[in-house]
């Protein structure tokens, strides 16, 4: 959206991070714009990684890069302790955008596999291949590096809670590179130790992309809500979770690139495969690309509501 | 491996493909080093796009470049019809390397969707997204390049055969980027024709990464061999197939960066889920990686041969 772009712009990426009026304020107008019945809070899943010591940068067109990657068990334990005072502009852009919303709020973090490969790889990685070589050359360097990660998430989801999110989803987007074997001995026992340590009190969606071998692995994890990206169909991916969860998703985000009626095609068949059962959210299968027309994602947005309205 | 890296950068990775003698010796080495029980011919998936008249570039560090990529009808109805003696110096490797091989030699080909995602994107893509938006937004037009594409590898794919390959392996590397209803619908009746129009006296795998939401649908369009990345548990995976096929991987390439006593955990692991059922090949979940140590390759051919024996 154009309007996030201008606000963008101006104050940078990590500064409209930090800027709670800022990050209030293109989180109302985008759920106002679409017409969505749920609001993300506009944070990025990096920023625990500051104040645990990490020197971040966005580099234009490069991603996000880590300067100073934790890549042997010394490295782990120079991370130092999360306090959550360190993002309260996080909470501060929580309680604003609260305010200002007609619609729930939720928050959000990494899963701490994601983050701990930002972590080691220094950035974004297509093979995730020092990640992995440390888990699997020394697991205990690896289970401190989680346990650090899996201690701040959980101070700091709480603390979105505390100031008024109202669901709080947990992106493991890099998950899908596990091997299912991998996620149930080096992952799987982090990630029950955060959804125990999260507050009960609202919904928790787990979500990842890539996840259609870990289905299982991640309904082990917990989260009353599993997020499927579009690479599973749901009525399949659901069948495999069971009916005690919840599920997201499950529109690939390049649909919404094609024409309007192809849109809608694809709509309905993910809301035939869900089948009008209780405990499907409808979303995309990942974020909103960017160039998406705002137009299409208005047009989906419409289609949904008069398509469940049936 | 050093051998191979000097003849490559002796001839160009394009003039390596193009130069019978060299393609046939670094495929007879590798083979012989690593001890394996199987060849796979040295080629590229790509080299069949240049007969039907793109311009192929191999840029350096970055991936293939097609010059001119096809992205409308009338650029679909500019694609040549493929004549097999233009790819001749691949069946001529295909003879050299039988010749001097000692185990059996699979021919390859990329499978018509990963090839139209080269032709329409120009290259490797993370999102796929005019891939997709030809297919959704004018279906004709995708089903005209894909049945180009169809008809070109039954050609190609039944030379290497006549040459003297022992089984063929469908390379869809980017086939995991796709809804399981868009494979249905925009990619199923063409590997479908595809795999009819194959020489049905070698066996046919059928290889894709990211597959997990789409095994059933791999299934349905034949060959008598699943390739599985690494991203499924190989007993879930083949429940899911039916005892009626083969399966071939699972393990995660990057594991051969581990110590070797690791790479021999896995290895237990994937032929644990096997249980010495017969029709398990293993192999990795996808390529080698730049880097991967030699040795640790060797470790992991003897340990499979040791515990295969057992």
């Amino acid at each position: 959206m154009a309007e996030y772009r201008a606000v963008r712009d101006r104050l940078g990426f990590l500064g409209l991070c930090k800027t709670p009026e800022a990050a209030a304020e293109v989180t109302v107008t985008a759920a106002e714009r679409l017409g969505v019945d749920a609001a993300i809070i506009f944070a990025d899943i990096l920023l625990i990684l500051e104040p645990m010591g990490a020197t971040l940068e966005y580099a234009t067109g490069d991603g996000p890069v880590i300067h100073d990657p934790v890549r042997t068990g010394a490295d782990v334990d120079r991370l130092r302790e999360f306090h959550p005072e360190t993002l309260g502009y996080v909470y501060d852009a929580i309680r604003l955008a609260r305010r200002d919303l007609s619609v729930p709020l939720i928050g959000f973090a990494g899963a701490p596999f994601t983050l701990a490969t930002y972590l080691v790889e220094g950035g974004a990685s297509s093979t995730h291949q020092r990640t992995k070589t440390l888990m699997h050359a020394d697991p205990g360097a690896w289970d401190a590096l989680m346990g650090a990660l899996v201690r701040a998430l959980g101070t700091y989801v709480n603390a979105q809670i505390a100031a008024g999110a109202q669901a709080i989803q947990l992106f493991d987007s890099w998950v899908g590179a596990l091997a299912p074997a991998d996620y149930r001995r080096h992952v799987l026992p982090h990630m029950q130790a955060l959804v125990a340590a999260i507050d009960p009190s609202v919904p928790l969606i787990n979500f990842g992309t890539g996840t259609g071998g870990l289905l299982e692995c991640l309904r082990a994890a917990g989260g009353g809500v599993i997020g499927l990206d579009w690479r599973v169909d749901l009525d399949a991916a659901w069948a495999r979770l069971g009916p005690d969860v919840a599920v997201q998703g499950n529109l690939d985000p390049v649909t919404l690139f094609a024409p309007i009626e192809a849109i809608r095609d694809a709509a309905a068949r993910i809301l035939g495969q869900a089948g009008g059962r209780p405990g499907h959210v409808f979303n995309l299968g990942h974020g909103v690309l960017p160039d998406t027309p705002v137009d299409h994602v208005r047009a989906l947005v419409d289609t949904v509501h008069e398509l469940s309205a049936r």
